[in-house]
């Protein structure tokens, strides 16, 4: 007989579901109904819709939709944080449906929680595509790093790399020079270079004095604003010849990775779809 | 016979004009007329009006005004700048008014500009209100950081502390938080304390934890975010140990002292408006 269920992993903007028959996706569907566009006890109705859509079956569901401003409260689960700790809080919003927890951390007084990272994390940790012990990577607009112990989460942090750019080439007197696009060259490595200074808000201005007086064309500035903000990221949270597992999309990890090897830190390039269907497969089996 | 001159320190948004006599302060205006207020080719008119309403004479500008937004690009001059050289390339965009030029410098390929600042830093150098050799620091939106040497601006470093705080207040997601007033006390210390771990971007990210895991009260929230961005500006710029003197309004030099003092520097307080005049009769005596 199959096993067969529903995967979704919903998040603020997206939604991204998976039919798995014995382990293995057989459908996928993504589309823009995040958490946001759900009204306010909308989303049993809205998680039927797309069971029908899928064929039926019981749901596992991870992400933003477990938050405040979710379905229900998941709450969290402390670190250090294993699958089956995950699995033994779930929550249960309707019959044959199930809500996975995020998990959070206290370590020294440093508050940080996550809710949908973890369940990548501990699929690359589980199917062996990241070391037990070890340090990951998840990039973005809220970039997870989290430390891994004997397969567990041990402790993470969250770097909002990805909103500062966004806000300074959006809002900022920089960003009127931010109008090309980001790519790893020559300007994204000058970037990770200039951060080793330690001065963020210092090198963060003197993108409009090289700007005046013909330094840099205005079409590097956003790449060299990408570089110094991952580049003071990575030299944050990565040591130099540590080996770091990234769980990104192509674009953003290749930004990651090539400012990891310019501080001399070691990048391993991991999917993160793979890394979510292996975490939510071991789930599904755990709370069966 | 009385030497009688019209200094005016006009900047982006406001403007503060002085009659000077024999080198004293005998009246002093602020408007909101800075130069984003005056329409292309109105500012003949403009300095005209202002020269008939503080009683007529020479004048003598400084600030924005001189920029390519201003009524004439009055063009930079390199690092070490003195008044002496400041003089020698005073813009003469009218009869009997002069502008002073800004300072640029490009050590080690780090380019940076200002315009306006210099007046003071030289002034307060000129009259011994700060050592020839030293860290001053002009606090705002683009914080100045000046190294003087033999009383000259040797070079300097501008950052994006200020503007960086209205930028998260405003725009980000943590901005949510950031409704309460910036004073110096426990939730401001925290932060500078924090700024030492070099993590701003996880640090910044931190508020929201602290708020959703009710670690910190929201009303603290913007103390402690001005802690870690002055944390990290001073951080980066002063030793421990060293003497900073601050050309600041009371507020925010207030603040600076404070995290200066707790990263083991040693600030000193200085009048900006005190500097400015000083340093604007130095150099109308020089260009007379």
């Amino acid at each position: 007989m199959t096993r067969r269920f529903i995967a979704v992993d919903w998040g603020t903007t997206n939604r991204r579901a998976y039919v798995i028959e014995d382990g293995v996706v057989t459908h996928t569907d993504r589309d823009a109904t995040g958490i946001l566009s759900v009204p306010a006890g909308g989303f049993a109705a809205e998680a039927a819709a797309l069971r029908e859509r899928m064929g039926g079956g019981p749901m596992l569901l991870a992400g933003m939709v477990g938050s405040n401003r979710g379905w229900i409260d998941a709450g969290y689960v402390p670190c250090p944080a294993t699958l089956e700790t995950l699995a033994a809080a779930v929550a249960r919003p309707a019959p044959g449906i199930a809500i996975v927890p995020g998990v959070k951390t206290l370590e020294q007084g440093r508050a940080d929680v996550m809710r949908g990272e973890e369940v990548q994390l501990l699929g690359a940790t589980a199917t062996g595509m990241a070391p037990a012990d070890g340090l990951l990577c998840q990039p973005g607009t809220h970039c997870k790093w989290a430390r891994m112990a004997g397969g567990a989460i041990d402790g993470f942090a969250t770097a909002m790399t990805g909103e500062l750019f966004a806000l300074l080439r959006d809002h900022a007197l920089i960003g009127a020079a931010m109008t090309g696009g980001v790519a790893d060259g020559t300007a994204f490595r000058d970037g990770v270079a200039r951060s080793a200074e330690g001065d963020l808000a210092a090198a963060l201005f003197g993108v409009r004095p090289a700007s005046l007086l013909g330094l840099r064309d205005d079409a590097d500035a956003a790449s060299y604003v990408s570089g110094l903000l991952i580049g003071a990221d990575c030299r944050a949270q990565a040591l130099p010849g540590e080996q770091v597992h990234l769980l990104a999309d192509p674009t953003l990890g290749a930004l990651y990775a090539a400012a990891l090897r310019t501080i001399g830190a070691v990048p391993v390039t991991l999917d993160s779809h793979d890394a979510f269907v292996a975490g939510i497969v071991r789930l599904e089996e755990l709370i069966a």
